[in-house]
């Protein structure tokens, strides 16, 4: 059986392991005040190319994204975001549980656009009841979002604007965030991320670490005493430099790209190879997953001898599913794949 | 200016009023522990028909509903709602301030049928991730809706069977019960609501109090130390007495009922009238709300006169208004209104 | 039987149930945006002297600690109050409900003072481990206290040093406010206290009016959307003006002091009586509450007449019990008990 | 300079390193739905020698904690601990950021005894006003504690017999168990501890894993649903497995007790040298942590070589302080802190 089910299923990069193994009786401080997560917070901000921002390591995604927005509303400001969003969906109110309303708004590509977020700003100012309304305050984008799609720049350098102009926080979710930056037609990088985005984080758990992801804070409201709330809110791991060792090796030398660039390459292959056997997708995308949509006969047969995961009932007869590459992905797994899709 | 603007615009009923002036200087204990509102209490039993429910009195609607929400649900359980429903529009997320997620379904009319509702949990049941999403645990309906409409005792019948079967907790928010239950059409009373819903509430606010809403508990769970939960919420009153006296005032000759009927009479000569007059509705109803839609130009005219409420856009020259009827209409105020309508 | 169990065991006083009747039939807005509370409200601006406050109308007094707590703190940041204070022990856990922690310090007469607060505060700010920590940023103090003592001028503004040096919110829960401007020794008065507390309120349930506490904000933080926060907790009346129209006849002539002064008089009354019968106090105080340690046996022969509350077991054979006089305690009741006294 | 501050300063005993190496790049599901944390749930269900008890997998204490609580207790429901207790001081309101109040009892040597509880739990109920109070619902208890003592069976059987007749339910925090089982003179072991505890954990952060804590739960309503909690507090690891592969090495041979035993036994040749050289403790205790009492011109000297922690000033020239020992704690470690000793 070959796992195409997500970006998670194995450990990590052996690079990964190999720095845990080396560093593992050195004796440190706890809780990321350590010289391992000192470095890699240094790393990251040489990454993002500015000095102004804070960075802080926490263990995984529903942790990052509930922590960052308990930081950052007060009780009766809520978040814009796409009806798809892994924080709407997929995070069993965590959201909701920290006491602020996740305010959707309708995407069929899993993207917000700025004219969106602008109206929704607008309507509720215009609100004679505004006060009975939550308020609009922060706007919540995933890049690649979980649809696969990715924003351009021009995309969230609009974004920036309308957030800016009214006074809204954007928050870039970056649980995949490589698969995004090294997607082809990709128009974004790390810096211009950082410029746009109050806060947004930088995945290690789907990206090739055992775990951890590494949250950029640019909003000086947002920084302020961060790490009384991870704390809080459980998110601060004890030994802290298990996230920092991760991340250093990760970004020391452009590790964390390559396998994101592999990954990339991998889905490439295999969305041609759907589409020359006449498969459409229920969302077009260039990043590490893709949603072709199948004839239920032909998910049975596939199903004999890979994983991947249910999407979407299209109609009748046919369904759309998820099939995921990651760095951990080899070329033969993509093979077997290729072929059997000549079969069906 | 003559209000059609909404339930609330007059004080109390001035029966209400003489009886708060004739206990005035009695001496009782606070927080609801007083003679008046245990009367009060049995009283609305027998209204029930049924020994075996808990009556409490709390001051407002919004307060109701989240008192009655976190007594009921834990962490991970979330609300099914109209999408148009008042604690999914109108209440500030007060109900994700006690951390649980509305999960609004669409609805034209702004009820929710059986088959939604059961829908709604089997998919959650049935999904793989259950886990990662918020578990449908009550289901919140309004009698009547915010639109204005009611339900019928076949269609509250069956919501109570599909709750039961799949260990829903259904709660009817009565902020306007008084008015659905006089409304022409109407085919619920009480009992049946008593026995259909786990809890729901009757409005004194709207309905001719100074304030107050009685809520009716008859599922044990959500019975079991209902007051510290008020209490924690800001919902017990000090003088506690001064709702049993009111609701006691409402119940014991009928009082309630003559007000909202005579509401709902208002309502139905104003409906004939605007549709004598060619205007249509944004949704048939026949309680003390309704929505005409009206020419822009007819709508200035009327303002100079009338005060009403906007509710929604139609098309480039069209709205749709609130007007709404309440104890306190006077006829003549009705017939103004009437005659105007004739000159537009 | 005579109750001198609390201070809110009867209605309100006759003035403000005719204000309420002559207003009954006016339609006005609703929510606190009618003529009367605005009125209201300029009033206090002006028994505060200064006009950058803002002035908001809640129903009770765990409903406005909550709403006000919630509305200054940040998830991480907790409240310096006294062990005996109302937040801390007569709410229900109020205050954590909305995620915050009262860290509470010891006092013997239910005040806090200046040095403690900054010990408080030092002790965490040097602390290595802050960060788990939760953070103290508000101070709450009660005036008069749950034991009925004051603070002089030079106390609250040693406070309000204290607090302003270190970024620390000071909020004073006046639910008995009068009593302790009218006490004998005071040297308070209301713009004094606006000018040292960040945010207070002016008790009207426990001093006779039916129901209401009107909030006096002049930190801009808390200022901001304030109303949001009010809706979300349930805490916007519905018919606002119900507290306009009552603070405005409390206020417009003198009526609150002139109510909060008999209270104290009949205390004073009282407390001279049960000295002069060599009885002994808990705590010295000058307000409408007083705390007399009793034998036990005289206590059973009180009952019998007159009703008063159980506060605290002082040894084997001593008991203290709370006496409260009120706005509406009549001479003859005072004197009925002053009679008995001698007889014990 | 060597590290006695804590157990948490280096990585993991090697053998958790070792597997997880081997296992890296197997494929399997996540979330902690892997057959390695299937099989240590199996193998800690043997060693507490039941059936009837759910095991789940988190990653850290304060997360543990909280989503325990948050799982099992209403809004109104507080939890009784030691004032020094970690959820109490340490966690940054962890618990009160989920709505809960911790009920603080006084403890000179951290452990709360049936008696305490049981005074709490009947002074809460026969409280006239205890719907005004935080219902007592939960006990927390730690083994070992705070400052390293620990519970005899006799105890904490005392304990389950208080909290049965009272419903009240029974947390043991073992993120130190293993300790505590190895202490000299303890009485405990798991199975006792299962068949007392509602619910308890297995800590493996302190104990030689790189992360982990393994829930034990007794209780039927605790485990209902207990995987929903755990996501919305973000405590659900994506790579469960890690937290599986890890307790299976831990217990699959005893590594877990064998390392608790080394520390502990370092610990006791620390604590008899330092009472040789005259020094007393805080607290007298047996496990890997002590609290020595030192004049503060041997604590410089100390400083040079050793890190320890501050624990509290005793007098003008003394203060407590603390030294742990660990899994990791080599002899010559120890061996050179005892030469250092005859030094002062």
């Amino acid at each position: 059986m070959i796992y195409f089910n997500c970006d998670y299923n194995e450990g990590a990069h052996e690079r990964i392991l190999e720095a845990l193994v080396k560093t593992n009786m050195e004796q440190t401080s706890g809780y990321g005040a350590d010289p391992y997560c000192l470095e890699a917070a240094e790393l990251l901000k040489k990454q993002c190319k500015r000095e102004d921002v804070d960075v802080h390591f926490l263990v995984g995604g529903t942790q990052t994204n509930l922590t960052v927005i308990a930081s950052a509303l007060r009780p009766h400001q809520g978040i814009l975001a796409a009806e798809t969003a892994h924080i709407n969906v997929h995070e069993t109110g965590a959201i909701e549980g920290c006491g602020h309303k996740v305010l959707s708004l309708s995407s069929k590509d899993g993207k917000l656009t700025a004219d969106q977020v602008e109206q929704a700003y607008l309507a509720h100012k215009t609100e004679p009841a505004a006060e009975h309304m939550v308020q609009p305050k922060m706007v919540y984008i995933s890049n690649p979002t979980e649809l696969g799609t990715i924003y351009s720049r021009e995309e969230l350098q609009k974004l920036h604007e309308v957030c800016s102009s009214h006074h809204l926080i954007l928050f870039m979710d970056g649980a995949r965030i490589g698969y995004g930056l090294e997607a082809e037609g990709n128009t974004l990088d790390l810096p211009c991320i950082a410029e746009c985005c109050d806060v947004f984080y930088i995945g290690g758990t789907k990206a090739g670490a055992l775990f951890g992801e590494a949250v950029i804070i640019r909003n000086p409201a947002i920084k302020e005493d961060f790490r009384y709330i991870m704390k809080q809110k459980g998110a601060m791991l004890a030994k802290g430099r298990l996230l920092g060792i991760q991340f250093l090796e990760l970004f020391r030398d452009g590790l964390y790209f390559e396998m994101a660039a592999h990954a990339d390459r991998m889905a490439d292959r295999l969305r041609t190879a759907f589409r020359a056997n006449g498969y459409h997708f229920l969302v077009e995308n260039t990043t590490n997953q893709m949603f072709p949509i199948l004839p239920d006969g032909h998910l049975e047969a596939l199903k004999k001898e890979f994983s991947f995961e249910y999407q979407a009932k299209v109609d009748e007869t046919h369904t759309a599913v998820r099939f995921c590459t990651s760095w951990a992905t080899r070329e033969e797994q993509v093979e077997r794949l290729v072929e059997k899709l000549k079969t069906l």
